[in-house]
């Protein structure tokens, strides 16, 4: 068997890889949000030329009630302090919101919403504003309810594993109190410097840990809301069986807002492994990939905790962009794998073996191993990071899809004519185990007309192979028109009905 | 270290063990609702004097559409042939339906859902007809809609593992076919043999594999649904990730039939563990039982499947019941574990380890070991055939309970002068990690007066400990009025919302 330290030593870039942290950006210290850009953003309304609704407007009176609700220190309204609130991560929305929200209770949840809806004042839900669909910024001028400041977590039961915490907690804050507790929060994605556990209920997100530990449909237990007109719903039970009635929450997983506010979680914290290696594959064909991955699942399904898959542009830009020193030489795609358990030596053993059998076999052309937690979370930046990456480069047209395996590079490749014009770039990652293609287009700037040749172009193909058209992000404000690739008639007229409820 | 062989011999009970497997029932042949049973049970509406509302009746013209719609084949009406229909599995609850269906495709469900609509014909979906709360047979006179004759398998993905099928197929009909394939079925029940993977939906049943594999709300991926009005609301995309809209298919995972009837059901299956063992422990107090829970959980949580407790009645009953005989000589407390995996040798190495450390720190006072299939379905069914066994030993009041699991024992324990009249005894067996006790309180004959000092005693006191009053059976007909002390009166309400839609 190939030794552990040979397949290290198999590419010598990787004794390149040991130098400090420090000289390297972490994804535990970006706060994209806060990030200055020299671009400036137009307005949603004028971009996308949508037409605002027969909502009320904020007036003095209105924001007076809002003093009294949540106090001075708890609204917003100057305009270098709103900047950030009514534009998105990617620079691409921008809302011309008055007023930010800053509750600290539920209570003050419910009475500004009841306010709010009694005056038919629009409303925007805010987390930590990471969303990538523009979802997460107000359209036109609604009123911000931001949950940053409700941030209190309230349990971790040794026994059970449950985590109750208030919305506007920051998922890496969850992270490292369940990680000293011996355990680790069933999902993990690059903006979790940013992101609020609130937000990622509220739009499903599924992120670098679904393969492991499933979706939030498994692992939230209970939720408490608020609803459109102030009422709040309380917990269930937060028992991991509860088969007492509808299970409302949910509902409201994924449901962006449109439903509530989600103002407290109870999230299924599982025990933390303790033994984690991650490795980057280099691979000359797609049909590699492909085979790569039944080795993988065939040899290491009960180990597996990611398998990601990049092509040479997200990798090359990445590292680019992050200041990381490439792991290997250009291959066209990569591999990203990572295993984690309790038993360090058989699952080493597994690993060496898997990748020594595919090296051999000539699938994998090169390989690096990490099983230092530092060189680890440079392997995750690289993967973490291309969103951030491509974003600096220009226009970024973000395509979110689910796509049977077998298809999903062929989307990629059959298609390559449609955006080649305006010198643009295409660039694709994929959470491959969850069959979800990032497909990334870069232009140098917003064209509509190149919006035009994507779509529905990218929405029929994907319809048509019986995928998603919005796999992670949901669908905002973006892909809001979207919806009928992915769901029929009925289940849409369904949704409205519940809207209206 | 103490070798497995010894931990084997180390009760010598063990090797009488080793009898030809057809010395017992076993559950893969038993079809509960198959039994003949000397019991008359009466009418539901007279036991339990509930008034029927205003439905038409089922009149010659109307079976003559039926007969329209799903052919003669398709409509039962003789009096010996509804009666298996009629009845419930555990002999308590009677309808007194005069017609049955079977329909055999989407439209024909969709068809007859139609026409009972606009007729005003109560209907009641049935899948195997295993619940255990009176859900699954008419409480008066409802046309029964029955599943069985839609058992068709459509496909398995062998990449993504994603299993179709129509919602009659059985399960255990399932597990065989994903089995053979590689495959692993994420539920498994005692009722496999009969029940039918729609009925699991409806009741989002839990079983035996929760822990490691997750609820229907992790492994469905999708469904197809006729709603009471004939919609057929079919599948979104089938795709693991997928935010599209509200996530409509949960909201019918656990529905039990009110909402829709399921016809179609995407499924998860996981890759299929290659190594098993099950080991029974024997302990003295509660208290051991916790502590031992902690020990395994901090050990083997990756490889840990199922973590089950019985007392001593649950394990004597079960053993006599099904002619087995008791792995272990008599304790206080029983628990069966099972370990799985990928990695037999690691597996075994780490389980023993434990074992020998529980045995000789007192914690557990016996135990056995099986890695052999016919001897751990002999372990299983143990467990398994403890509801049966009750049944057939008079009338069960069953309580099926989520409690946080310090708590669970007290229950038990403090309230045994509740029921201790009328020589009735109580055995209680646990779901032990998702903290499901089933406390089972046995009586000769049904007494409306044992009711009255167990309800809402029980019920107020799980709700006090913060627990469910149906962590996995569902709510059905005998528990329709417990709702209250697991859902606050606002869930309640939005409940009724949704079912109106």
């Amino acid at each position: 068997m190939l030794a552990r330290k040979t397949l290290h030593a198999h590419s010598r870039i990787w004794l390149r890889l040991n130098r400090p942290q420090s000289q390297s950006q972490t994804t535990t210290t970006r706060h994209p949000i806060r990030c200055s850009s020299t671009l400036v953003v137009p307005f949603t309304a004028d971009r996308y030329h949508v037409r605002r609704e027969n909502f009320a407007k904020v007036t003095a009176d209105d924001a007076k009630v809002f003093r009294e609700i949540v106090g001075d220190h708890g609204v917003i309204t100057d305009a270098a302090d709103l900047e950030g609130f009514n534009v998105d991560w990617l620079k691409i929305c921008r809302g011309q919101s008055k007023v930010v929200l800053r509750p600290k209770t539920t209570q003050q949840v419910s009475d500004i919403l009841r306010y709010c809806n009694d005056r038919k004042l629009a409303v925007c839900p805010q987390g930590g504003n990471t969303g990538l669909v523009g979802g997460s910024v107000p359209v036109f001028d609604e009123v911000v309810l931001s949950m940053g400041l409700m941030n209190r977590i309230v349990s971790l039961d040794p026994m059970s594993g449950v985590l109750i915490t208030e919305a506007g907690a920051v998922l890496e804050t969850l992270e490292n109190y369940a990680s000293e507790r011996g355990r680790v929060v069933p999902l993990d994605l690059g903006a979790k410097g940013s992101c609020h556990i609130g937000g990622n209920v509220a739009t499903n997100a599924g992120g670098l840990r679904l393969l492991r530990f499933g979706s939030l449909h498994s692992n939230v237990l209970g939720l408490e809301t608020v609803l459109a007109d102030g009422t709040i719903l309380p917990f269930g039970s937060n028992m991991r069986k509860d088969n007492t009635g509808y299970h409302l929450h949910h509902l409201f997983i994924g449901s962006e807002g449109t439903l509530g506010v989600v103002t407290q979680v109870a999230l299924l914290c599982p025990p933390k492994p303790t033994a984690v290696s991650v490795c980057y594959l280099g691979l000359n064909s797609f049909e590699d990939v492909l085979k790569c991955y039944k080795e993988a699942g065939d040899s290491l399904n009960d180990i597996i905790s990611a398998f990601e898959f990049l092509d040479n542009s997200c990798y090359q830009v990445s590292c680019e962009k992050h200041k990381i020193l490439p792991p290997l030489n250009p291959f066209p795609f990569y591999v990203l794998m990572e295993v984690s358990g309790w038993s360090p030596k058989a699952q080493s053993e597994r690993l060496d073996s898997l990748l020594e059998r595919l090296m051999s076999s000539g699938l994998v052309a090169d390989g690096v191993v990490a099983d230092e937690p530092s060189k680890i979370r440079t392997f995750w930046e690289i993967r973490e990071g291309v969103a951030e990456a491509l974003t600096r480069r220009g226009y970024v047209y973000k395509y979110d899809l689910s796509i049977p395996k077998r298809e999903m590079y062929s989307l990629v490749k059959t298609s390559e004519s449609v955006w080649a014009a305006r010198s643009t770039s295409a660039a694709v990652t994929a959470i491959w185990v969850t069959n979800n293609l990032h497909l990334n287009v870069l232009t140098s700037d917003y064209f509509p007309e190149v919006t035009k040749r994507l779509e529905p172009y990218i929405f029929e193909w994907t319809s048509q192979h019986k995928g998603s058209v919005s796999a992670a992000h949901g669908l905002g404000f973006k892909k809001r028109n979207a919806i009928k690739y992915s769901q029929s008639p009925t289940a849409i007229a369904l949704m409205k009905k519940l809207k209206q409820l």
